[in-house]
């Protein structure tokens, strides 16, 4: 079988990693990119690493007309942005894979708070996916619009969600997320330059972060609890990776072995994540490049502690659009994505 | 004034920092120091950047009978090897500023819960003071043995002091700590290696870093108060400085402004504790180099979180033994610790 | 076609990507795998990223007997130390693919004045094939035993070659090679320490690294000419990557455009060396994972300047040892190797 | 004494430097700072290591007209815009050190071949005096205007000069510079965001950078001998420091003995040029945030090689102008500049 399919914004970094992915995935078309401050260049100018495997030069939305001829368009194009484009290809009857905020919040009220700017699509918010396959993989298969999850969702509700098909823990959950500099995105700013970054552990948000409210919702979509996060995000001087602390009180005392199994089990047969019954292997380190998710957990006095690792370009995004693709498609879920991480 | 000092294990990090304070410290001789592995050596072999700065070779402990002519000796030997030269030194007259965690605990039964071993002099736990001037000035001025703080404890403890003045927090404490790889030492380690913790974020510990029951026995000592910390701990790719957030429910409503009048109101007049209006400045880049400890808030929800940086060597180790030093010989505390961290 | 293998010495970083490759490799079977520091341990404990990839455990060069049942093997062990495994593999008829530098000199002389030993298998230096394919390959696809180059010695020679066959240069050629801190190996010592590594460009050997001599004896086995490279090789604080700048007087005025024909022509057809027209592509980051070599060019008064990227655990290590395999065999050349760089 | 000083375009990274080092300067007043970009805004908003030190509001080069009551004004403005703010102030008797390349040359022709623009007051060229005091130490305490060397100049001319004394070089001079990421300055731009330039080595210029010229100039100036510098810079993933390596033919046998003492003796008693009998301790780690420049040397076949380090922002920018000042102003040359790097 052959998708054929397009990218809107691919010149940023969850671009990057998108079109890495698609090079070697057997059964995808690239038919067309689009780059605003790229346009007319061949992609492989902008991205050194993709020379002699992408010989494509970057369109421009303005050519939108002519963007044609594909199954699935995904779009990196930034938040608030992303959502006209969206509605244009849906309008055209083709599916959307989309790595903006625009989609996540079923309640645009959530998204008006959040982004200051009222939803201009809010029957869309309503068909729309949320593309976590290890919790919406069945709807995923049918959608025409996926919302791609954010990075640090990701990483804080599949540590999460074990917990909460049961009355194990309380309703507040403290999450400590730290993350790598290219979730900034590939825009030149002060906090990405080098010797700013550089040798730093640096405050993103401590007021609740825009995810934060992406995780208390599909909480409550799935299991219909309200749980209140409690949300740090912050910048570590690596190139990739997540790695987030979850913890919560235990409503009951519980052992370490029970809570791998209530893990273990809620996360059988899932390819793309892993429980460790050593926490001492979580690390950034082991997912980088990869579509894992990894996890840790740990008992301590009454709480348990449980911590994530992902590659924010990743599983974070770009790996789990492909993996919403594959699903959405039919096509093996892991197809292109059984990449272990690189070390050293 | 002259203090004549000589240091115990010279030769690992806070080793290193101690001499490069100590080189510009008007009042302090520099009498000898030691080094088990590099005994024998100019230290300017072993650091080479002090140079030009520091003749000395080191010598070891068996020459300890020859160790004479100091008022006061620090020690950077590794815990459980600490206390007996921290007593011989005792014995003779010399005071003593302990960087290991030989003497942080008053309570022996928790340094044996948590080093495995019976601690050999509780009588000198009893009469050790914690060297965190911010909470135990007065009694540092006067002792003869100083336990110098952990960093983690140190990062998490002024955090947390302001908010216990009064019922402001309920007992439970989370506490994330993320710190640079000179934390775990000078060894080398497979840990330690740059191919390893480059580019990562690690997990260090979950299950009840021994700091916590630092944090945990210090806070009852000062407030007669138990709280729970719940404490993680994790590796990042930098050098040196610790990035800790503390959140803990707020019992009360209360504002952000509350708060900030809290904190300086508690560390009204300490020169190295710095309150930010605005938390975004939180970073360790700020801090390296320097004997400071960074302090922002914010209110999440019912939640305080508060996020402290600092330079796991400076504040968290060496420079807090110098300001140590300086109260305990009636010098001014700031001698030679005014120093600015160090952009880019 | 399947290729049976097994690798001597499997835990070091050389061997991490070996078998990193080998898992994606659909033509090779891993039998068995050795490493002395990690005996009867699963791999994937050592190298985390190898969980659920390779469920092997570590054998031991004691049960050499036992190793049996392949077609080929590589050594991953140390120079000095790997000659007698090789030795011992040949006898039985087996190939070897040797990445130590036991076989890379054909005059045993210029071997024991490097090392400080007598060799101890002359007759096997002999017929031992350097395996750069670029220059050899014809003789390593009939090989018994292939001497693996070193990394500095590629990303020399693959600079140096397209001017060594007409008399485009002078005798006198600088070499000024900067590489990351795996080249050193995985054992931990304080030079690989992150907190002395990190933040630092520091000088590895300016008085002849061993692989001067490698380049040297290769260029005349091949082109018949005494070159003189003056060599220095400096440590910079990435994980992997070799950048090295080639200077060499022009003996007739020559422009960049004659010169990339040069580049070009030599290496027409081959699958991992690129050349840029535009020099400025040349980074470490455009090759890192790759078994890319790429060249850049200019001419800067009468002096050309070549200037080579590759991956020392790559291009200059364990991918170009896989290239030599699929060579040996009869597969095709690019098998499993066709990854580009990763980026960011 | 006291030096009245105000600083043309603080906000960039020599800015930062020069303001870290005044601040500890006892004879230094600084009356003013202008930044464009950061108009009205507090200096410690802008670098936050200065909070606490410096409390002044940024003006604008609009308001030159209240910006008096100096004896010494520094320039860290741009090349081709400084040249414009030096003569105003040279024009009512102030003096200027001018860190931008504007008054680097005294022949204007190079100036404009290089910078593609006429030098508007070559009459400035022909006395401004060029600040290496190594060389230039008499001039410079007399000079109005002093022409801050640029970094890589520094470290190739220290590297060089030893050896022009008499005729023991040829006259080709291969130097290969490595730099830290804040040469490239303060501005955001692609090539300085921290995940395109992390883990990376890659190209700055193998064409012939602006600052070849200055070292031919300088040494010509000097020695009357026209040396031919085939010049390459890198970029290397650190925030500071030059490490280059300079080679050249030796015209005579001679013994790293007879080259290190060539090197004492033309360095003896200056302050900041250190000469190592053992090459293995160059390294950027052990000069950066100090004024030293360090130096290692060896023979290898019949090139002698020499290796250079300092940090691009202080002995290679702004401490070097604070030696300057001390200079012009007949204070202690060392003043505010005896730091020694910090480690780790």
């Amino acid at each position: 079988m052959r998708v054929k399919t397009g990218v809107l914004g691919s010149t940023g970094y969850t671009g990057a990693e998108l079109l890495r992915l698609i090079v070697n995935h057997g059964n995808v078309d690239l038919k067309w990119i689009t780059s605003e401050k790229f346009a007319g260049k061949n992609i492989s100018s902008v991205f050194p690493n993709l020379r002699g495997f992408i010989d494509l030069e970057c369109s421009t939305v303005k050519d939108l007309d002519k963007l044609e001829g594909v199954d699935i368009v995904f779009s990196c194009l930034p938040h608030t942005t992303s959502m006209h484009f969206a509605k244009k290809f849906l309008d055209i009857g083709k599916r959307i894979i989309d790595l903006s905020a625009d989609f996540r919040f079923n309640n645009i009220n959530t998204y008006k708070d959040i982004y200051r700017i009222k939803h201009r699509y809010p029957e869309l918010c309503e068909v729309s996916v949320y593309g976590l396959p290890e919790l919406f993989r069945k709807q995923i298969s049918k959608a025409q619009l996926v919302a791609n999850p954010g990075c640090f969702a990701t990483s804080a509700l599949l540590g999460i969600l074990p917990l909460l098909n049961r009355e194990i823990i309380s309703e507040t959950v403290c999450v400590d997320s730290k993350a790598g500099i290219s979730g900034g995105g590939r825009a030149p700013s002060l906090n990405s330059h080098f010797s700013e970054a550089n040798e730093a552990i640096s405050l993103n948000s401590i007021t609740g972060h825009p995810q934060k409210y992406e995780v208390q919702e599909k909480v409550f979509e799935k299991f219909s609890r309200r749980i209140k996060i409690i949300f740090s995000a912050f910048n570590i001087n690596a190139s990739r990776g997540i790695l987030t602390t979850i913890k919560s009180r235990l409503k009951h005392k519980t052992s370490k072995t029970d809570m791998l199994n209530a893990y273990n089990n809620f996360y059988q047969g899932e390819p793309f994540v892993r429980i460790y019954d050593d926490e001492k292997y979580i690390s950034t380190k082991n997912v980088r490049y990869s579509n894992y998710c990894d996890i840790g957990i740990n008992i301590q006095d009454d709480h348990i502690i449980c911590v994530t690792a992902l590659d924010n370009l990743g599983k974070g995004a770009s790996a789990q659009a492909v993996q919403n693709m594959n699903i959405m498609f039919g096509l093996d879920e892991k197809t292109c994505l059984m990449n272990m991480s690189i070390y050293p």
